[in-house]
């Protein structure tokens, strides 16, 4: 007799495992009240205030790594946790317990002739991955929300923070275990191991759905290689149009807030589009502030021909987001033109209208085919938090699902409860 | 000098066109007020109507090829038209317009701190792909409903009805012309190569969804080579659940009537499980029952002692769509190993529950983890027609975007409009 010989990648057999632990907590959450699941909140919160010095030192050898591999002083930052920062993600935790429970809220009722009440019920999606970069505080944002909204998580952080999220990860399963929930209910992927990313994706049993969070390539190479649907926010290409009839005091200040307030953030301008009508009275103030803010302009000729400060615009630009103090403008003919503009080199996350005139605002409302259209406000309002939802794990620019944030009623699914007395179908 | 020699697949390019025209239809339909999209529903129908020849023509031309592969007299009842049928299509298509339409229907709306006022409004998806087997009304009623709801559609009808599918497309695009609308908004793919399903399902660009109709192969060949994000109904492996608690003539009328009222249709019962404390009492009447309706009863050993006709089940009955007079009994021991076997072998679809006990039954609602679940009901009743909801696309057994019946409002995704009087955001 010969022996059967099994190969199994020890990997695979190890991702398997966090699978299926998800699968059985997923059931477990999915029928937690929300006493409970505020409760691991709670105490997932207390947890990370009274280990900071276990979460910092661990921060400290994910910092001297990076330092080791010459990591840039920008890097550095995001991965960097004081007490100061610790605290926050603390406070966040709590914040999210303070959310209504979306679990379990009637979204319809309605009976049917034959007697039948049919309830449409939020339910959770299930088991949750989520794939990000160097933000240790991404484990505990996203760890919180799944378990507000009643979904196991599964969580691949970044191989530069991998000390201080599984230290943070250890602090929000204190949490569930206090509560009495599984603690793997949030898991840590045990390894920085990149093959583990491509098992995950592959893992179509035992996750519902991925959300990557991270820079442009990491969401292309997720959406690329995924088996599991993605929840995904791509790019944030967004255009502030000023229209003609716009009040100029309104105009500058939103462009000016929309590109400067914070460059690096998805909901920040990268397009500037003034019509043709008002470019020589507007146009020359606008450039003007930019620059003196500290904003690189690249514009068209017809900008160009206003300040000579003006770099000119490539036809790249159109379809750039720079995330940086860089901004491109366009002269452009009238609200169609402008519409045709952002639908064609836009990424359909945030675009905004600077106008008095009410007809004009709402066509571009209902013609810019983007998740969030804003009339004189700025596209930094792109925010759960700013529209009052509460936390948020990112921005959709997707549709299917979920569009714009993407916050705990986000990641709901529902069912339909069907209460009878015996009725059959003729 | 040489001249550059461009290989280009002529079905790639004939699928791009489809794709491109598609796309630019779609942001028509996004804007095309109610009355005119109704418009084209009801012309639709009208030339339906006049094109009985025509059409009958065409189907003929269809069933003589199916006659000449030797195909079956099921496949073959699937595919005939006669007029009743064709004046069924046409009615479904006014069924349709007489439909809410739910484009532009503000689901909910806010006020922020900051005078920031919020609106979610639905919108269309954009373009959907329907791939679909041998029959040709889906080509009017997937048509219509994605009309309804403001999206473009591609259609892949099955290659043995290709012919009436054509003879339909053309009424539905004799009806958006007659209204104004682009006849691309409802495009068939124009031929019978099996290649043109692999280019549709990597056409991330120009198709937002693509929505299978079919049988379990097809679909499972969809999910798994699309790049694009997939809506299905995969199983129906539905169960009713006989309570220790169910009234016995409400048990026998919703196990015969979840089996036998229509054993093709993806609501039919394949799974009865009885409490054990009353499988002595009521189970042989139930088996009795079921097999002079006409039915095969395959029973645990249980179910087996209770009545010689009973044929074995084996382990894969339990996990088997029979869509047919078959179905699978098993002895539970209670509500909690109901509810454990439906979530373990069941398909998420719809499963019902008899019982008089109201605590018993709020816990199979809310811990069966299907899309549509039933107190006292048919499982029958899974249609989004018996629910209120008018024309259903299919029910999804999936959690994300749409779960159960997918009508014109599964069919949409959502924008938020925002507007201010020059917020800026501090």
């Amino acid at each position: 007799m010969t022996a059967v010989k099994h190969t199994v990648d020890p990997l695979q057999g190890e991702m398997q495992q966090l699978g299926s632990a998800a699968r059985a907590a997923a059931a477990v959450l999915a029928l937690a009240p929300t006493t409970q699941k505020n409760e691991a909140l709670r105490a997932a919160a207390a947890a990370l205030r009274s280990r900071v010095p276990e979460i910092l030192a661990a921060n400290a050898r994910d910092l001297a790594a990076a330092v080791a591999r010459g990591t840039a002083a920008s890097l550095m930052d995001r991965l960097k946790l004081d007490e100061t920062r610790v605290e926050g993600i603390a406070k966040g935790l709590e914040d999210v317990a303070d959310l209504p429970d979306p679990i379990g809220a009637v979204m319809a009722e309605w009976e049917r002739p034959n007697g039948l009440k049919i309830a449409r019920v939020r339910v959770p999606l299930g088991v949750i991955g989520i794939i990000y970069e160097s933000r240790p505080n991404v484990t505990a944002d996203a760890g919180g929300l799944c378990l507000k909204s009643g979904n196991a998580c599964i969580l691949r952080g970044g191989s530069d923070s991998f000390e201080s999220s599984r230290a943070i990860t250890a602090c929000m399963q204190a949490g569930l275990k206090a509560a009495g929930l599984p603690e793997a209910s949030i898991q840590l992927v045990p390894t920085t191991d990149r093959a583990a990313v491509g098992i995950m994706l592959t893992m179509t049993d035992d996750i519902d759905v991925i959300i990557p969070r991270g820079g442009k390539s990491l969401i292309q190479r997720v959406a690329a290689e995924s088996r599991i649907p993605v929840i995904k926010h791509l790019d944030g290409i967004c255009h502030v149009y000023v229209d003609a009839a716009a009040d100029p005091r309104k105009a500058r200040d939103i462009v000016l807030n929309a590109k400067m307030r914070r460059t690096s953030v998805c909901g920040a301008a990268e397009t500037l589009l003034v019509d043709r009508s008002i470019a020589q009275a507007q146009l020359p103030g606008l450039v003007e502030a930019l620059i003196e803010a500290g904003c690189e302009v690249r514009g068209d000729q017809t900008v160009r021909a206003l300040n000579d400060r003006v770099v000119p615009a490539t036809p790249a630009d159109w379809d750039t987001e720079y995330l940086d103090a860089i901004i491109s403008v366009r002269v452009v003919d009238g609200i169609d033109a402008a519409v045709e503009h952002i639908n064609r080199h836009g990424s359909h996350h945030t675009d905004s209208i600077v106008t008095e005139d009410a007809a004009t605002a709402e066509t571009f409302l209902n013609h810019v085919d983007s998740g969030i259209v804003l009339w004189n406000a700025s596209t930094q309002f792109a925010d759960g938090g700013e529209f009052g939802m509460g936390a948020e794990i990112g921005i959709s620019t997707g549709k299917l699902h979920a569009r714009g944030p993407v916050g705990a009623e986000q990641l709901t699914s529902y069912k339909y409860q069907v209460r009878g007395s015996g009725q059959i179908r003729p």
